[in-house]
């Protein structure tokens, strides 16, 4: 195994597969864009891929994705006439590594090539102080004298899913700086890279092959010598350049770069990374394998954090290629958020910030989808208006080649509910209500619109309903009354009403003109009546199972392997109507378990495990979301080897990269940061037993067994703790600089975290 | 073509798939049993069934259907040693015909064998007089003398889809009565055959052959000389058995028969059948083919019509086989009802019987279909007990070979309103509250408490709304709002409101104790609540076009053709969730067109032919529901041409038999009793333009060009009136006996029918 700061291998990938899987794993990013883990002279074939967030292009009728950029870490080199490549020359050694410190991707490969031992190195960063910018060093030596071209400048013949989004592209030379620029299909938006390097041997000229742009220099490598340069790249966009064109904002970047030199450029990345561990680090002392999952976990959510004030998000997929259309889901809210909000709020306000960017998307959704809607129903799949780009037709059927029609976009109503508990956990977790006065309250009291507008009523039971609807396991379509939306329907009024409750007491201006401007005074005591007369199915009396929807429990009861072998073909879908899961109680994910987890003061331990139980024989586990969420309530009864199992299964699934790779006809490779968030949350709010509210923050650890101690930083209201929890104790540090004495309840005991004190609970005995 | 009071055809049926379509076309029945058209010769391969009414059984997990009796018609003979058949021996002739007139089927083959011509010719009927009894005459001749054998008697090997259902027969003789009996496997019902013949000629013996149970008949036929003989045989069932067992109530109808003698039997049979043509017929001059069809529709509805007394229904093949279950289905109220209604209100009266009979069973699906309703939900495939028989499995994928999921049963709602109507419709035509009384008024309040506990209501729009149905358009399913079914759902709340008030008024006692038994009377507000605000959709004010269900104009509007080229399979389904049709506006059948039919007087005539030009296009005419339908609009706005097609296709559906055997991988192949009552309708609604309500009968006839007169009878508030319909003029006889003056309006004018007198009324010139 790697060590536990980094990810590395000496097997070189050479089929498909595996640079395809690899190249998720190695993936570096900063936010603002991310970089494939391909090697240097890959291309498109290798699936190359520079992925742009927030800036989307559509070619005909394909779906509509992210845009990925020219490739401007590319590097090749010949060697006495021969092109290197580890796909084709003969290779006597590889290495390759990813430092998750400071994300960094790194490799060495030595080539036999006529008796010569030819070796190339590089490592490459995607700045964290400047998100347009990536640093390359490259090296080069051989055993023996050898004649040497090398080609590097900017590949712009990349990979795209559902392109070429950039189809004619300019190839310049700005001085010594290389520049690449295309327009988008769709809006017309520019996107320019521009590269300059600092070769300081060899003699070099400029070559446009095609959409390369390349610097190509030849030298006679003396035997034993290293021949390094540096090289640095900058993307630029027409969504994010200001006062120049776009490739002058690139070209500006790289300049400033190739001024400052990579040392400069490597100590400002190191330095905003060390701040990032400094704050999201969980340490995991006596288990090293889980240790290691998390941390490249946490990684993955540290290098895809939107960039301050981008108003972005995180997509499904994150920044590792277009999968899912580069689409922001309820993954973000329900997955990611909270440990951004719990370790870096400014982050998880900016994910906030792009739901309330794109507010309007979310009414037009609301008022075109059925009998059209009122409020706002936030996109199943989001880009960067909030429309929903996700197709009525959305899985591929292998068995007849026909498109699916599936539900995702017009039934998964949760989503807007989602969203606005979203907004109030970040109010009630930080006590900052800038959030809500940005627009985070309109956000909110509009998803109660809609929700108001989307619901019946039922006389003769006097109470609302909500039918119709997709939940979290997305094999039953079409279904009443799951108990998981209702759940967040009903929490989505009373929110709306406290919304408004505190805007009128706090900010009575404010909350004039909001309800002024939706008009929506009216509507307030509908909401309040909603959230009492919402049916919500609860715990059956007698074995306190909570029914996933109306006739669930009437379905067939069939082993999950079983109904998996009735299947004609791997790949095919088992839901969209007629899936052989459909009639059965089979489900793809957890549904009531993420209720559970997702609500967990709402229901007692008892009712978790009875309904944990009974739903994890019945459930495929067909979605990165599900292990997590069946983690977490197991802990909190303490299954902790189950909880550990699936901890790790979801810790693990980046770094395995042993998902599937296909549903129906549908390509999904990619990173999972949904999984990734889940493992922080099993291992803070699962082991740790971390649950904070408005009003303190609960600790009931259930460490695993082998765990020695699990030690992180936990942010509450805008103050920091560290939090350091053993099998017999609590200790609880409170930064000098916290603005208040903050409660916390430890193994049921009150302590109070005074600023700049540690506070110490023993664990008691326990009692039957 | 054959005269206009028969069928008959001189080429003989030899491969498996015309056999079948000829048992179909020539079947004979009388309401107790239906024979199929098959010759006496023929056996289970040649799918002889003797198909019985209201008697079920089902075998292990396969489909529930109706019990074939043994076959009382078998006889078969050998000449010189060797079996004669039409299938296998060497035929010189064959003619067979079906007589119209009183249902006696006939057929006529020479064999040529080693230079002698054999002859047999049978004929047979299903005694109108006595239903329990089947006669045959068999005669028998050879050009040259021969040896002959004769077998007849009765065959227990018979077909069936999903049995056998009377697995271990027993063959006994008593006296000279050959006896085959015996019981169902579900219910251990009892169904016996005896047979008697009179055969004056040869030696006889008795043997059985498996499950035959036969009389041998050896002689030696002088050449030119014919050798005829009567039999008998008597089908009787546990469920209509008396005073004796199943087997004796059957031997002593074979022996009082026989006592009779054919002349006799016949004699009988044809005075009723003589009664039934006087009261049915549908006279049209100048048009032959269609006056051929016509009668031949209506031969079939008057064949099945229920014995009275019986409680029984007619299933949606009729008692052509076993196919569709034996069950009725909405068929029967919506395209069969109003035959009988104007003709012969006792087997209309029959009719609802069965539903009032069956209440209980639609309590119980009520209760237990979806999350569980209140009130009567009617079986969409309905047997004795009223208990739905449709699968929620319903059609085989021929793609697949799964059993695809269609919601016909669980969300087909519109059939407790269908029923309701036609229970409203029979007093408002006859005046008869005999109905209501019997159980009819219970039956409309639960269906309206039905649809109460089904709707939901919408409070912003202050509205009822009818979530999640099939209207009569089967290819989309689950649709929120569909027109037909919401009127349908308000007319019912209208007639539990009228009813509740007729009988308060009227029968005080019984209204206190229906009310009472069903513990109703809080809701009867309600239904008037949900008949004013249950939301209809209605004409668009711009174009006059009616959605047929929230969302269908949003759909693609692919032309059918081009919809159907792309089926994998020719026998695929197109709708159930994910076939071709469901994205697209291709609806099976008549839906808002069946709307404006039924519901003729709440939409004027413009809007009628507005969306039947939206709809028409659009409409695959799959179902044989659908072509009445539209010819019937066709007819009010005069296009009569394609009126008239739509009138022929329906009217020779069952004459020409070349409709789908499959859909899906199911067989269903039989007769079509709902078009034949939709052939007759179309003659008299359409063409005739007849239209009944409680006021009066209005006559607005469009007689298609070609028609020199429609000339038929019609009862109306238990009065019989003879209405003859010239382009020019419209005569209506009042019978003498009639008992009160009733007011026609005739071309706009009134006219009043005055008992034993002839009013004619003279057409006006056209207004433009």
């Amino acid at each position: 195994m790697s060590d536990i700061w980094s990810v590395e291998t000496k097997t070189l990938a050479t089929n498909a597969e595996a640079v395809m899987r690899n190249g998720n794993i190695y993936q570096i990013a900063n936010g603002y864009m991310g970089y494939r883990g391909t090697l240097d002279e890959y291309g498109r074939s290798e699936l190359v891929a520079i992925t742009l967030a927030g800036i989307f292009d559509r070619v005909g009728e394909a779906w509509r994705e992210p845009v990925n950029a020219p490739n401007g870490g590319y590097t090749k080199i010949a060697v006495d006439g021969q092109a290197l490549s580890t796909l084709t020359s003969s290779v006597s050694s590889h290495h390759q590594t990813l430092a998750l410190r400071n994300a960094i991707f790194g490799r060495k490969t030595s080539f036999a090539l006529g008796g010569k031992r030819v070796t190339i190195a590089s490592e490459r960063f995607l700045s964290a102080a400047e998100p347009h910018l990536g640093v390359i060093r490259y090296s080069i030596s051989s055993d023996r004298d050898a004649d040497i071209v090398l080609e590097t400048g900017i590949d712009g013949d990349i990979w795209d899913l559902n392109g070429p989004h950039l189809p004619k592209l300019s190839a310049e030379m700005h001085g010594d700086t290389l520049v690449v620029a295309g327009i988008t299909h769709e809006m017309g938006k520019c996107v320019a890279v521009a590269e300059s390097a600092a070769i300081g041997f060899g003699l070099e000229h400029h070559r446009v092959d095609g959409n390369r742009n390349l610097r190509v220099v030849s030298f006679k490598a003396e035997a034993g010598k290293t021949y390094s340069f540096s090289k640095y790249f900058a993307v630029c966009t027409a969504a994010d350049a200001r006062d120049k064109t776009v490739p002058e904002t690139a070209i500006a970047v790289v300049r400033m770069a190739k001024a400052q030199g990579f040392d400069l450029c490597l100590s400002a990345h190191n330095e905003v990374w060390a701040a990032k561990w400094a704050q999201s680090d969980v340490i995991i002392e006596g288990d090293d394998e889980a240790q290691h999952a998390l941390r490249y976990s946490i990684f993955q959510l540290l290098i895809v954090a939107p960039v301050d004030g981008s108003g972005n998000s995180i997509p499904a997929r994150a920044l590792s290629g277009q999968v899912y259309k580069g689409a922001v889901f309820w993954d973000t809210e329900m997955f990611m958020f909270p440990f951004f909000l719990h370790t870096c709020p400014q982050k998880a306000a900016e994910l906030l910030r792009y739901r309330i960017r794109t507010l309007d998307g979310a009414r037009r959704k609301a008022l075109t989808e059925g009998a059209g809607f009122r409020g706002a129903f936030y996109a199943w799949e989001s880009q960067e208006t909030g429309d929903d780009v996700c197709t009525y037709f959305n899985i591929g059927d292998p068995l007849t080649k026909r498109e699916l029609r599936t539900h995702f976009r017009d039934k998964q109503v949760h989503i807007s509910g989602d969203v606005a508990i979203a907004m109030w956990e970040y109010f009630k977790l930080t006590g900052d209500d800038s959030i809500l006065l940005e627009g985070g309250a309109e956000v909110i009291l509009e998803c109660a619109r809609f929700y108001y507008s989307y619901a019946y009523f039922k006389k003769e039971k006097n109470r609302y309903e909500i039918l119709d609807v997709i939940g979290p396991d997305e094999y039953h379509e079409r279904v009443n009354n799951n108990a998981f939306t209702n759940v967040v329907a009903r929490t989505t009024f009373e929110i709306a009403s406290q919304t408004a409750l505190y805007l009128a007491e706090t900010h009575p201006k404010a909350f004039k003109d909001l309800v002024q401007k939706i008009a929506i005074t009216q509507e307030l005591p509908l909401f309040a009546e909603a959230a009492r007369l919402l049916f919500v199915p609860e715990p059956n009396p007698e074995n306190g199972l909570i029914e996933q929807f109306d006739g669930y429990f009437s379905l067939r009861n069939v082993p999950v392997e079983e109904l998996k072998s009735q299947r004609i073909h791997p790949d095919e879908y088992l839901g969209a109507g007629q899936g052989l899961a459909v009639p059965t109680q089979v489900i793809k994910q957890a549904d009531v378990v993420m209720m559970l987890s997702l609500f967990k003061e709402r229901y007692p331990t008892a009712i978790k495990r009875a309904n944990w139980e009974y739903y994890e024989p019945r459930t495929e586990h067909g979605s990165s979301l599900s292990a997590c969420a069946y983690a977490m309530v197991a802990a909190e009864f303490e299954n902790l080897e189950f909880a550990y199992k699936y901890f790790l299964k979801t810790a693990r699934l980046d770094l395995d990269a042993k998902y599937k790779v296909y549903v129906g006809t549908v390509f999904m490779s990619g990173s999972h940061p949904a999984a990734n968030g889940g493992a922080w949350m099993t291992a803070v709010f699962g082991f740790g037993g971390v649950n904070a509210n408005a009003e303190q923050v609960t600790i009931s650890p259930r460490l695993y067994k082998s765990w020695r101690s699990l030690h992180f930083k936990l942010t509450y209201k805008g103050d920091s703790f560290d939090i350091h929890i053993t099998h017999d104790s609590v200790a609880v540090m409170a930064e000098a600089s916290n603005q208040q004495t903050r409660r916390f309840c430890i193994w049921g005991q009150t302590a109070l975290s005074i600023p700049g004190k540690r506070v110490i609970i023993d664990r008691a005995e326990k009692v039957a």
